[in-house]
């Protein structure tokens, strides 16, 4: 909706920064657009302009976070990949910026709407299946997308959420009991388990 | 704080109501004890002095919420017994009010801060450790706490959290997975998985 670079960038990041500044170091109670003016030094009539409200900022902050997903290893080994994803997703969780953005996403949710998956999400997922597909070419026994995001990637999140965000050990604890289940049925029955 | 009963229970009935009906209605930028004391007739001054803040409310309603779990059902399998309440989470997750009380619990998550575990989490544990334990005292083959949450709970809320909420059969296909896992290394590997 705004022409990109110069000063209409530098707006964006600046507030973009003290809305995740926000998240860290308030409650969610205190967010406000006032709030986000005062930290980043931007008018509140400009945010207001661009982004209307606190929510749709929210929103805009997690889509540049879905812009920016780092792509995915390949290595020729599915363990190693998956080694090198589940640790990158466990560590996203317990530093950085990405808990704050999955605490953006959560306060999104308007209970009783249908849910339409984040573009973070759709691109993750897209990358994942590719690495799985060139994987199975390569001959190696594979698990589903859906196997993938069930066994690791929900356990992982589901701690970072409700009790403690897991370590590096710990995914890689949760690819082996994956591909450990893929293994006992054998390569040829991938498709028996979607 | 409060002695139970009469006015003083009629008011937190009142109050709790009101904030459910707001978490399902209203987006988390409206949620604000002006608007609690509106929804709920409660005048505004006795919230404050009761609660304090909109997020010690909160807390409030989520402890509530804990204090109330069901008991789990005790039908002398494990798979009948972990099929109810697969079935009951998944219920749960798609309609009824715990979509929002878990809406309440990631607000109160303040990123940075050591979690402490929610009352709720903490007595659904106990809860589902006591039947395992009861299973494998039937002799059955019987999957860690952790196996279980991991395997189980967690895609669960995954999905509710971030696509959509799935069907009881979707949780029953969960539950069979961890019991395949578990029939693989047999009856006597329980302490190697954890």
């Amino acid at each position: 909706m705004q022409r990109p670079g110069g000063r209409s960038a530098r707006v964006r990041s600046a507030v973009h920064t003290a809305v995740l500044e926000l998240l860290e170091a308030r409650s969610w109670e205190e967010l406000s657009v006032p709030l986000v003016a005062e930290v980043s030094g931007v008018h509140q009539a400009t945010i207001y302009r661009r982004w209307g409200t606190m929510s749709a900022l929210l929103n805009d902050v997690v889509n540049e976070w879905s812009a920016s997903t780092a792509s995915l290893p390949r290595t020729g080994s599915l363990r190693d990949d998956l080694h090198i994803y589940a640790a990158a997703v466990a560590k996203s969780l317990r530093d950085g910026n990405v808990p704050l953005i999955l605490r953006a996403v959560v306060l999104e949710i308007h209970p009783g709407e249908r849910r339409k998956a984040s573009p973070a999400f759709v691109e993750r997922e897209r990358q994942l299946q590719l690495m799985l597909d060139q994987s199975e070419e390569r001959g190696e026994a594979v698990p589903t997308l859906t196997e993938l995001l069930e066994l690791v990637v929900a356990p992982l999140y589901f701690y970072a959420l409700f009790t403690e965000p897991r370590t590096e050990a710990e995914a890689a604890r949760l690819v082996d009991r994956l591909l450990d289940i893929v293994a006992h049925r054998g390569p040829d029955a991938t498709a028996a388990s979607s």
